[in-house]
């Protein structure tokens, strides 16, 4: 059944005060579309239900979605910008596409099923169409890299930021929405992408805030692993190796919860955890769990020592050799330009991904920790992650493109930074609220609001109805430095009172509560009404606000 | 039946070089869940099809949406950027809702159907609740100000910028998905906040960079339409009454196409169109037809004439005279901050939204024409709007909330700015190329990308694998300004090679041709290394090239 099937009833009626109709009006109303919404487009007015009445609607964000505001979402946009800005140096160059796509597009289409895969937003449009939307940016740009591929210079560059959509179980920090910043390289082979992308992300990350030393980012390689299983005899193509690979990748990428302990049982004998369930193991002898232990440990100290251990368990076999041979010169690109263990560092234990990529593979983790508010230990972990990989726009053409690829994940990544207290840039001050005293005066007021923000001062007249100790609470609420106060006495006297609510917030949080400086820092004073921007500024300038939000 | 009913193989198979599997095999390969992606998240990897090879999705973006590259959105930054200023100048503070928001808080579900409303996109999730993809900023605004009331300050100010999504038959300029810049004060009753929306539309057009003249911020009030349907006896609220007084303002909405001939028609007796259908008329009289086309027709000249025009129209009316009262309130307030008609007018045609909105209503047009391809004229019209509404957060609490906001659209008016080439500071040249000259030196060319970077030029090192003519052939694509040359020989000497591809940019479009400017511009030089971006910062220079597209 097509949306377009139902038609309700047009709301125009409710708007001219109506609630109770006949059928006839329904009738009516129905052709009756005149309803329209601002901007220029023809909409439906909003549907209303039958009585207003009895119908409430809940106001509630979705399961899973939030909301953002003030200075959360001033802040994401300072981490756009400063990403942005290392992604154009880089020479990469910008890309939106839209939140929907087909679902098959995707690749979250079944041919023998009637509905998209699950993990993903998808709906059916007019023309019985699957649309779903987008789970991540890479998908879609596969889409457009196909769709234009005669017209795109080779290599294409794009940077994409913005909103992607899981449909998953919501957990705590865990949204349904949440926002990503790629960059890719689609159509170069060469591991210099492999070793930019590297590079890139370690950019990004100081360049947003997160000082060297507080982060990782490490770089493994499929070919590796896949040299791994070659070595224990798992590359065949047989149902059961393929069985016994998989079990032994999901051992390894449970490393961080399970350790080394944990992980030899599973890639053994199997598991039983703490409530005595039993998780089968892949079955494999000693000798190949020691070889298997031995290159998921071979991490730590320079990436040359990270070579030569991985040298010992991986060369002889074909993709093994590879995967060393491209270790080797990402080692020799990233030295030369100067990146050392303390920002890239080679480590066989990143697994995550590994069976989607085919080539190297980066994670970006933050590597302090922090105190959650029960003084628990808090790991930020993971907030980025890429790698090559082959097989996406292959999907569209039958041709195989190259492409390698990094993406950030902005929220906890955000989290880090508030917890470092990197966020300040984003915190504006509200603005100066110039008090409504006097109805009749409100020409006069709204001036005043202007002149200061002609003088780049963030400033607004009051806008409610409500008296003197009401609008002091919003200009509080607003967190405005100031008020501009021009009543009948001052208007007298050609004067009006600028109070620093700033200086009050900063007494309370005890910042400046010595006698002296209070003293010489008047709460209120009154200047002739020509000296009242002189006198505002005055009052940001003593507590280091910048004039305006944005400039 | 819920998505996740479904499930789908995985295809981690795949990745490992499998296509055929049997039975058995998917099996397996649903508890195989290590798929994972990019940043830290779980996900399926994508589910790939049967057989890759018989199936092979069409890359294509779905019906009625579209991608966005390069300076286009360089361009939509900037014009938000400086929408943001404005909005945050006078106070406003940003706000992020989802894109999804549950259908019937969205006023888009009726609870006798077991679907949403059609003109959103909509889709149901785990639980059996409706989301629906928001249709505007305004609707979720009412959503966060009832679900946050009491936290909130009063007035609250809030702008918003993002994507809005309309299931609608896609047309030519009319997309599904497009980009709304609000900005909304909710709990101010008072006229001075829908005069603040005027001024602040005007600013906000100027900002982008539409010259004073070029637009128009049109001011009507709904009680204005009241009084004129009072005074023809259709103020009641009787059924057919109802049914007149929407023929009379879908009569007026028609102004633009049929003119003031065929609008009297539609009021009077009906109007046969060109193809000869018949449209029913209001049937009002002649005398009535005259009050309401000297109402339509009251615009024009300065707004104290236009309020005079009206009060010969409307007064007497309760409702016409409370629209007169506030006109004179707005005509006052704006006059003082110093706008003249040249930037806001009043004029009693703009019906748009009157429906909807419960007192004044804006909109912002763009006056000046220009020409297409074929030569016609185009006018690029309405390219916001906006008014005084009060029932949408009463959707949720009962009480009546007042609010009055303005909403940008950004399509036309980045159509308008296109058009008069105010874009032009979103015009990013490309990166400068480090050609790869010998595999085995890209350390040394990466080397050179980085300093360039460094001195803020925009750059990259060569990503593909293929030769000399492809790479100047990707630059020409790119835009690069110049290219970075290190042969042998060059090396051999301690020298780079840079060609200036401005040059030959400015010499094929003719700007710079003559022979003597020619001769003293090298198309090409060699310097020596350390003079490397010395030489590459010269070439941009001499092209007036910014050395950055952000700094």
């Amino acid at each position: 059944m097509s949306l377009r099937a139902l038609e309700g009833p047009n709301s125009a009626l409710l708007a001219f005060g109506q609630s109770a109709r006949t059928r006839r009006n329904r009738c009516l109303l129905k052709r009756a579309r005149t309803g329209r919404r601002r901007h220029g487009r023809t909409i439906r007015a909003p549907t209303m239900v039958k009585s207003a009445k009895t119908f409430r609607p809940k106001a509630v964000v979705p399961r899973g979605l939030t909301d953002a505001s003030g200075d959360q979402v001033r802040a994401l946009g300072i981490m756009f910008a400063a990403v942005a800005e290392v992604f154009e140096a880089h020479g990469f160059e910008p890309l939106s596409t839209p939140a929907l796509e087909y679902s098959d597009a995707l690749g979250k289409f079944l041919p023998d099923a009637d509905r998209p895969n699950e993990g993903v937003f998808s709906l059916q449009d007019d023309d019985e169409r699957w649309m779903s939307l987008r789970y991540d940016l890479t998908a879609p740009l596969a889409r457009y890299v196909a769709q234009n591929f005669d017209a795109l210079p080779k290599p294409f560059r794009r940077y994409q930021m913005g909103p992607v959509w899981r449909n998953e179980k919501p957990g705590p920090g865990r949204t349904r929405e949440f926002l990503q910043m790629d960059a890719d390289t689609v159509g170069a082979g060469s591991v210099a992408a492999d070793a930019e992308m590297a590079m890139l992300a370690a950019d990004c990350l100081e360049a947003i805030g997160i000082d060297r030393g507080d982060y990782a980012i490490k770089v493994n390689n499929r070919k590796l692993m896949d040299g791994v299983l070659a070595r224990l005899g798992l590359a065949g193509g047989d149902d059961e190796a393929m069985a016994r690979r998989l079990t032994v990748m999901r051992a390894i990428d449970k490393l961080d919860r399970l350790g080394p302990t944990g992980v030899a049982l599973l890639l053994g004998p199997g598991r039983k955890d703490g409530s005595g369930d039993f998780t089968k193991g892949a079955g494999l002898p000693d000798e190949q769990i020691a070889t298997v232990m031995d290159f998921v440990g071979a991490g730590g100290g320079t990436r040359a020592d990270v070579r030569s251990r991985l040298e010992a368990v991986v060369s002889g076999t074909e993709a093994g050799d590879e995967g060393l041979a491209e270790l080797a010169e990402i080692d020799t690109l990233i030295g030369a330009a100067g990146f050392a263990e303390d920002r890239i560092a080679f480590d066989p234990s990143v697994v995550r991904g590994l069976e989607y990529y085919t080539g190297p593979v980066l994670e970006a983790e933050l590597t302090f920790t922090a105190e959650d508010e029960t003084g628990a230990e808090v790991r930020f972990g993971s907030v980025g992650g890429g790698g090559r990989y082959d097989g996406l726009v292959k999907r569209f053409r039958g041709q195989e493109v190259p492409a390698t690829g990094f993406s950030i994940g902005v929220s906890r990544l955000y989290a880090a930074l508030d917890h470092l207290g990197r966020l300040g840039q984003a915190r504006t001050p509200g603005p100066v609220v110039v008090l409504v005293m006097d109805n009749d005066e409100r020409p006069a007021y709204q001036a005043m609001a202007r002149e200061l923000r002609a003088a780049g001062i963030r400033a607004e007249m009051y806008m409610g109805s409500s008296g003197m100790r009401a609008q002091m609470k919003y200009a509080d609420k607003r967190g405005a430095p100031a008020v501009v106060i021009e009543g009948g006495d001052e208007r007298g006297r050609g004067e009006v009172t600028i109070k620093d609510l700033a200086l009050g917030a900063a007494l309370s949080a005890g910042i400046e509560d010595n006698r002296e400086w209070r003293e010489g820092q008047p709460a209120q004073v009154n200047v002739p009404r020509a000296d009242m921007v002189t006198e505002v500024a005055r009052v940001l300038d003593r507590h280091d606000l910048k004039p305006s939000g944005r400039s």
